[in-house]
């Protein structure tokens, strides 16, 4: 089943403003899920509205507060976000990130005390989409295990970075794990094997069947330890920058998990846009014009959420039929 | 064989006098090359010494230039390296990014026209041991080839990500190749197969046999497509702020490659040590204190480092006699 974009950010603006939401936070609350879903990730879209719903029912999610600034020194500033709504949040701490980039070449906000921020490519498109380089991370709950070791004790911490391009914005948008537990649900309902590893068996063997790997509970980490190092460091600069918590102080239940910090960092692009478009493009071409190894394409970070979002937008987002109806009922 | 440091760095220091270098800069471009050595890091210490010196000789790089300042923005810096010594242009790079730091909370530089900067660790060292947290990143010639291609167009770019810790700096150092070509090399000596899969043999297929790999050239990216584009992106975001040259346009061969654009950032940490010991040490040990999966110590990025570190002080540098020979004759 297919909805249309505008009608999906009505409905759920229509739920938040029921909730208590202001209508203007609610519509770019709304905007952020439906963006996740329209690009094709729907696990931090639609899907995942629900759960979002049952935070701010539980007291995890305080909609009626804003991020207070903290301490200032140029184009660094410290911010707490209250627990407020993770992804408003999160577009407000990239938009001041762009702000002190304008005025400095580079801004950067680190954020404690938030909540999830969903779907984290939608901060760095929206740095690209002002024509400004963004960079941000966020810490998570534990779930996923150092190397060497077979309990979760590291997040995921999805890393994005975004470059504007007219063409289309090179946009990565990446966790530390190779798949997540989303994936791997999405792979198991499907019956099918992982494309390749992502992770190990209950008797400590790596596999790409993503039954065992639920149960094991041991996703791999990417690049084995080098992930597991790059998990730890992220989380440990975000942490210390903002002031805020570490993977390891947050609660281990997606119900629960909140105080998380995160990193926005955004540079202003040198003035010639013309220099800046030709390294772009050149580095795009070289890429894509590579000798390919089979038969897929060969894609830059970002081409392939363009061709979904197109798609999307002029079939309509595919949706849940049983979570559309739940969210419909709210 | 095994050398002491100190020897080390005073032959290392004769030779790049006896080359034209001034007597401090010598100093601390030989300190640099044996500090990797003394780290175990010996592919970018001793053994890269003899092909730098034919860089030198060759005109790539040029002893007599320092970096010049091309813009600044508070906190954010544009240097051209002028194609001088890779590693004294990004030890001056951390140290200004330091500085610029300390005055602003968060400092910026970013280098066009530089050359090999040999072992990336160090630059992450050296802002740990002042108490600063660094992150940089290089790229490189193409050496790695995109996700979906056969041929080399990306390089692997060393990212490193370094927070200060009383007990032992928190160190990553991680090229996005699974394992350098260097790596592959000893492996193959030793006869020996990868611990875990490092790239494709001339079938397209996975495999952990390192002859295989430097047979394909197809070097695996870590988290494959990830690692992929994990590498673009530190390509494009260096080039771009440094306004200088990308992976693709830099000339595939050791002897020849140069022009490399590096990033260089340094966050000055809130004021209250004891918070920030206590966060560090939080992580580490909930880390190292997981369950194990297997026989193996689980580690903290730059542990294994202080080890060998602290072994090579003590009993000498090891190196490999035929080159240290040639250094000698040098």
């Amino acid at each position: 089943m297919r909805i249309p974009y505008a009608e999906l950010c009505q409905v759920l603006q229509r739920v938040l403003v029921d909730l208590g939401f202001e209508t203007e936070r609610a519509g770019l609350c709304a905007r952020l899920f439906v963006d996740a879903s329209r690009d094709g990730v729907y696990s931090h879209g639609l899907d995942r509205f629900p759960r979002f719903i049952e935070t701010i029912k539980n007291g995890i999610v305080d909609i009626h507060v804003t991020p207070e600034l903290i301490s200032a020194r140029g184009s660094f500033e410290q911010w707490d976000g209250r627990h407020g709504v993770g992804n408003l949040n999160a577009h407000a701490s990239m938009s001041r990130a762009v702000e002190l980039a304008r005025a400095h070449g580079i801004g950067c906000v680190a954020l404690r005390n938030t909540n999830h921020w969903m779907r984290g490519g939608n901060y760095g498109w929206q740095a690209a989409e002002v024509g400004v380089i963004g960079i941000c991370w966020t810490n998570t709950m534990p779930n996923l295990p150092p190397w060497g070791a077979s309990e979760p004790r590291l997040g995921n911490n999805p890393l994005v970075i975004a470059v504007p391009r007219k063409e289309g914005h090179v946009v990565l948008d990446m966790a530390m794990s190779q798949f997540s537990y989303g994936t791997l649900e999405a792979y198991r309902r499907r019956g099918q094997a992982l494309p390749v590893i992502g992770g190990f068996n209950q008797a400590g063997e790596l596999t790409s069947d993503p039954v065992a790997i639920e149960d094991s509970q041991r996703a791999l980490p990417i690049g084995f330890w080098k992930g597991s190092g790059l998990a730890m460091m992220l989380d440990m600069v975000a942490a210390l920058l903002a002031g805020g918590t570490a993977s390891h102080e947050i609660a281990p239940d997606a119900l629960k998990e909140t105080s998380l910090s995160q990193m926005f960092l955004a540079f202003d692009l040198p003035a010639d846009d013309q220099l800046t478009a030709a390294l772009v493009e050149g580095i795009v071409t070289s890429v894509k014009t590579a000798r390919p190894a089979g038969k897929e394409k060969i894609r830059y970070p970002g081409e392939r959420t363009l061709e979904v979002r197109a798609e999307n937008l002029a079939q309509g987002i595919p949706v849940d039929v049983s979570v559309w109806k739940k969210v419909l009922a709210m």
